[in-house]
């Protein structure tokens, strides 16, 4: 009984979902900023470049901006820019580039209007409601990747959900690449930290996804996160990263880590200036490095508890920044990424509210990429198995949300008015029998139970169901075919660069 | 340290909380629907109105709008509608008004963009962590109200937040009006369930206002929720209510009960399309018993689960719902109600992320009421002493989000930028003290402790933390002072009107 305009059909599984779909968000904007309010903002950034400038800790990407015209003080390795010179590399960056993945259905498309939502990344911990919170393991690690995999409405893995504690960390990221590319066929991003971790990514995915060496920056394959050092910081590792995937047409995703009062200033305006100048610093490095390399603009402004020091995430100002900072970035014609965020320590009240202020933040922001969009937990510390459930629903909600209002003859339903006497119900008429089947959204997560029915079934919390679903997506968990060839050639560079890493010719 | 533009400061107290403030919501609305589609669900309205009608169980209601010129079949009680007569009422309807309070720094403006949230009204049953859920007694509704007074985000009082099972039910209203008008000072709503309940509230208003009878009509004193018996049906308690109302200069918040799919079609824009006829119908009423009566476009568009048939609140057809709603009611110039739902049974993650899809839908469809903003749960049959808590920290965010970024030079801050070293901290710049005590919100509830702290503090969630909040709010709070002559003159009339009642003589 589909309809035109109506939701894919959901596959039969023990948890039902929404299936894999691109999202477009077709709504305008929330515009919190007047357009000249967006204006003193760049002027800012600009200036903020022009007198005081950024550091490169790493000497080679000075060297390539100063032959770019960059004013450079080695000394102090401050990098000064003009603001005709930043302009000039911006124009190059595409408003909206392709990032592909090994199974084709899932590649993603960042920039316009479209939105891509990215699992977890990062995490020093993970967390469930069985063993509560530890230092996590590879076996984890996969686990949680194959909940990535199996959430449709998770657009692409994250670069490792948290610390795989139980592997060297030299060679950890070789063992993550090798599962993101066996566990799931969705785009995976990098663990970005230095030249060969980025680069071990690229040459994995080259591999994984049959690319040819020299048609390798046709379409990106691979994104990392790039943060500053706020504030106006670039660090070795971070700048490696930049040069090693710009320089082979994969993504960058420039993120400042602003947290106001602490590494920016303590008003929005000043944190939005300075995550601006950040961004347009690092954006000028990468365009230098290979004109037209594919950037985002990452916001991640918030603030810290003025009492404590501590970051304040899912806050009504993390909210506002992420508005603005979407005026700005389509100003400056880059996607947006923004996150899914809150410091609450459980899978409580808190933890959604918090959420809640951050997605709806990013997505009538028109972030095309919201990063940690399920999953995180306690300021970004820890990665929890039943908050990626709660998340998914959230943002299967939000999907929903963002599919418009359909206003027609059928949908106005004018005779099934006529048709129900007043004070009557329309459980059976024709109209309802012919659209019931996909006219609301069904949660994964969320129930609608009468509260003896709930009691009965044991007055399970949010949290309590959200951990039988994950369970139960582990126990469906299908692995997604691979090439046996491929699926070798990639054991081999990895055992070949563990070898060569532990000899310690990295 | 205050500053232009500066939040208020907090007054000293142990509970933390914003000041009492009226909101006013700067920011354009989320538009959903096209020009076109609002012009198209109205036009279905009024072809409703003119085809079918409505349905008016109270018998001088019809010979009212008979004589007004509409047309009555006195067999099946329909009323039908010529567009020209509805809208020649409409036009008489106030785009904004005000309803005063006891006390007069609490007077509201209902309409324009000011937003006023109103604690949670109706519920059968209420709830607290300690004690479950559970019939009501008046001792907790007066323990409920005076924390509905406490809690300065809460501009409204609803009507009762749930019932007393320990009064007599001819009687208890009175009892609720005494209990309102002496331990808030807030505007409080009605029960406008029939003319005699009704009446009592005005005249007990009028009473502990002073207002002289012959001037009652001046400025509304009372508001009352009234619902129509969807589809398309008016009973004759709530007809009773617009009467009185509208006959004493009194307000109406016309909210139709539409659950798509059961007492509206299952398609949204039908639901619109009927919610519109039904307050429309009853509008031309109010208007018809006086000319200028203030009324309220009311939207309560939700969706039944079509597994279970239960009401499915807080979804993502709730969002869309109150955003389109927002935008009918604006081409009709009346102010617009919308609530904050959950259908969840505890004070979980789901309870949070749902009343923050019905909160977002209702704040940025520039809802100027939103009833139920505090307190429920479980699709309206509890009242929660902790979600009252939860909500008011997520309307205490909501108005954060509505404070705008303000750009200016100061708030730039290039300075303070140029101050600190590239990777320092801003923590103890001047620019940092002269801001940091009013830059951010400061939670009510949510936590910023780290995972250590918060689990020798005993690793309580929000719900935890909410249930000692509200009780440290009783043990603070403070009876607003009231005329001793006044007060007699309430209770003389509760007394009077008790005794009437229980002979007969209601």
């Amino acid at each position: 009984m589909s309809r035109p305009g109506g939701r894919p059909r959901r596959a039969a599984s023990a948890v039902r979902q929404l299936p894999f779909q691109s999202l477009v968000n077709r709504y305008a904007p929330i515009e919190i900023l007047s357009s000249d309010q967006v204006d003193a903002i760049i002027a800012a950034a600009f200036s903020i470049l022009e007198n005081q400038g950024m550091r490169f800790l790493e000497a080679s990407s000075r060297r390539l901006l100063q032959a770019a015209g960059a004013q450079v003080d080695e000394a102090t390795m401050q990098v000064r820019f003009d603001r005709a010179l930043v302009l000039e590399k911006l124009a190059l960056a595409p408003p909206e580039f392709r990032l592909r993945a090994r199974n084709s259905a899932h590649d993603l498309v960042i920039g316009g209007n479209n939105l891509v939502f990215c699992a977890v990344g990062g995490p020093a911990f993970c967390s469930d409601l069985d063993r509560g919170r530890r230092a996590g393991t590879h076996a984890e690690v996969c686990d949680f990747l194959r909940l990535v995999q199996s959430l449709n409405i998770i657009h692409q893995e994250s670069g490792g959900p948290f610390e795989a504690m139980d592997l060297p960390p030299e060679t950890r990221h070789l063992d993550l690449y090798l599962a993101q590319l066996t566990l799931l066929d969705k785009n995976c991003q990098a663990n970005g930290l230095g030249r060969m971790r980025t680069a071990d990514c690229i040459e994995m995915n080259r591999i994984a996804l049959g690319v040819k060496p020299e048609a390798l920056s046709q379409d990106a394959l691979v994104m990392a996160i790039v943060n500053t050092n706020s504030p106006m910081q670039l660090d070795i590792p971070m700048t490696e990263a930049v040069i090693e995937l710009a320089g082979n047409g994969q993504a960058c995703c420039i993120t400042p880590f602003t947290l106001a009062g602490s590494m920016s200033p303590v008003t929005l305006a000043g944190t939005l200036a300075q995550q601006t100048a950040e961004v347009l610093a690092v954006a000028t490095l990468a365009q230098t490095v290979r004109a037209g390399a594919r950037i985002i603009y990452g916001s991640f402004a918030s603030n810290v508890d003025m009492r404590s020091g501590a970051p304040a995430l899912g806050t009504p100002e993390y909210s506002k920044a992420a508005l603005a900072s979407g005026q700005i970035a389509r100003r400056l014609k880059l996607p947006l990424r923004s996150s899914n965020t809150t410091s609450s320590n459980c899978v409580d009240a808190q933890s959604a509210y918090e959420s809640s202020m951050s997605l709806w933040g990013a997505i009538m922001g028109h972030a095309n990429l919201v990063y940690h969009a399920a999953g995180w937990l306690e300021s970004g510390l820890t990665a929890s198995f039943e908050k990626l459930i709660t998340d998914a629903e959230m943002l299967q909600m939000m999907a929903e949300f963002l599919r418009p209002i359909a206003v027609n003859e059928d949908e106005l339903a004018l005779a099934a008015i006529a048709e129900v006497a007043p004070g009557g119900h329309h459980f059976g008429t024709a109209h309802t029998l012919a659209h019931y089947e996909t006219a609301f959204y069904e949660p994964l997560l969320s129930t609608r139970q009468n509260f003896e029915t709930w009691q009965e079934a044991g007055s399970q919390d949010a949290a309590q169901r959200a951990n039988r679903i994950w369970k139960q997506l582990l126990a469906d968990y299908q692995q997604p075919t691979i090439d046996p060839a491929i699926h070798e050639e990639l054991a081999d560079y990895v055992a070949r660069r563990k070898q060569a890493i532990v000899a310690g010719a990295a």
